[in-house]
């Protein structure tokens, strides 16, 4: 089935104990769509300027990506730098400049209307929900993703969208945020009272939790013996487990668990290059063979 | 098999956001004996003072722990105080008092020489080897903690005793210290150079991963709704680890994964009441249901 992602397009430039790169095309739709597109077909909608090129284009050719609702205004695409720190466990942004993003008004070609599986990445939770409202009906699932900025500053239209959504995909900081909770299994039975029946808690290199009413789910990163740039990881991570529930069709247990598996094996391929380099060159046969390590890494019998 | 262990035994008082206790037993031995004993035969070695009174020695009483090798001597037992923060992932050190400890030189009973597998606790590297020295023959499997203070005050002593050593049981911080490397994996490869041939990397709320030449293995924390108090999490994580293992008598690969997994459970046990209160009072066939949990929590079907 179809994935419809909407979310940021941008230009990066980045530095890590590992390197550097200048204005290498990002963004969550980015990773959210490269990542997804090895599971199946998705849709991206999002806002580029002047800048993005043929070049940026090809990244997503050849591969199962519906690029018509990358939507060109005049002016420069969304802008972001950042440096991490010796552990890569933090980041200094260092510049962001809005430009096209800024006035971002998405709008679903027709075609898109149907799409059974969304995911709406970070933006202003008034445009999540605008993009929901363009659904021709109702998905069979939709998964979000917010921050800080918007918990802190739009709560009100941010819960009003929560109501519509079935899967949360924040990282521990914000559910902690969110909920006014620390304790992360207490934070998710408030985060179920808001909408969303799921929760899905990004850990950075500490992997993943799922939270349902119904069971815990937990999966580690991968230890990998060299990190090189953790940009995306987590959109990476929505992404595989999005577009391996798209590609399943169906949403019960074991394809939530595979799910999640399969968005830490996409995250762990994510963060071995630099911005989108590993993700372009990975194959299906690569990230079956990581997701069977990772059942290695975890499976045990008692 | 017996497992012995050499070690702490403490008072410790702390406050926590959930309340607050003063002088209740601790101290690494402690915690790792009550918690092995629940698979084993254990034997303890350590100093107390004349504040060590039958109450404490009740503690004991009833389980499988040997208590011949626990000397008395004038003066005040270690005594230590502290306060975790509102997240319960950092503390403060308010007293440390060594009291009879200062003096500790670790005598083992001649009944406890013969025992299979061994457990040297936080305490100074010397010593650890000292007891190492006062074995019959080598036990079937050596495992050691050691902490900051002696990575900084006493390396050198530190990687002697580390040659002789089969399973270095240590938090992610001191891996870190004490391989001057961030990245874990080649943080373990640094390791293995040193002795240990396997490396248990104990990451407090974010559970426990093994670094083996042959495989890795990573245990989550068990996401519980309420966490009282984390003193002697570690400690109790390394008792259930190596009671397991000495409880099976191999140690295979599947018996080091098990061994991961309730050393887990007995972790997610003890930080669920203040000291030694829930570890006092758990039973195996709640050990062996916690165990399924965790299997639940984790397993997965590709």
């Amino acid at each position: 089935m179809s994935l419809l992602v909407v979310g940021s397009i941008a230009f990066d430039s980045i530095e890590t104990p590992a390197g550097k790169v200048d204005r290498t095309l990002g963004g969550a739709a980015t990773y959210v769509a490269l990542s997804a597109s090895l599971f199946t077909d998705v849709r991206m909608v999002g806002v580029v300027g002047d800048d993005f090129t043929a070049k940026e284009l090809r990244v997503f050719a050849g591969r199962k990506i519906n690029t018509d609702g990358i939507e060109r205004a005049p002016g420069k695409s969304f802008f972001w730098a950042g440096r991490y720190n010796i552990n890569m466990n933090e980041r200094t942004t260092l510049t962001t400049e809005l430009n096209v993003f800024a006035n971002f008004r998405p709008q679903l070609p027709a075609h898109y209307a149907d799409s059974e599986f969304l995911f709406l990445a970070n933006i202003d939770p008034t445009l999540q929900l605008s993009v929901l409202n363009q659904m021709r009906r109702r998905p069979k699932l939709v998964a979000l993703d917010t921050m800080n900025f918007w918990i802190e500053g739009a709560l009100g239209e941010l819960r009003k969208t929560l109501r519509h959504v079935d899967i949360l995909v924040i990282n521990d900081d914000e559910v902690r945020q969110l909920s006014g909770e620390h304790n992360l299994t207490r934070a998710a039975r408030r985060i179920f009272q808001m909408g969303p029946k799921t929760l899905v808690i990004k850990r950075g290199e500490h992997g993943a939790l799922m939270v349902h009413p119904q069971f815990m789910f937990s999966v580690p990163a991968f230890p990998l013996d060299d990190v090189q740039d953790p940009t995306g990881a987590g959109d990476t991570f929505a992404g595989g487990f999005m577009g391996y529930l798209a590609r399943e069709g169906r949403v019960n247990l074991p394809a939530l668990r595979r799910a999640m598996v399969y968005g830490s094996v996409m995250g762990s391929f994510a963060v071995e290059r630099f911005g989108l380099d590993r993700l372009r060159s990975v194959k299906i046969s690569e990230v079956k063979a990581r997701a069977r390590h990772f059942a290695k890494l975890t499976q045990f019998e008692l």
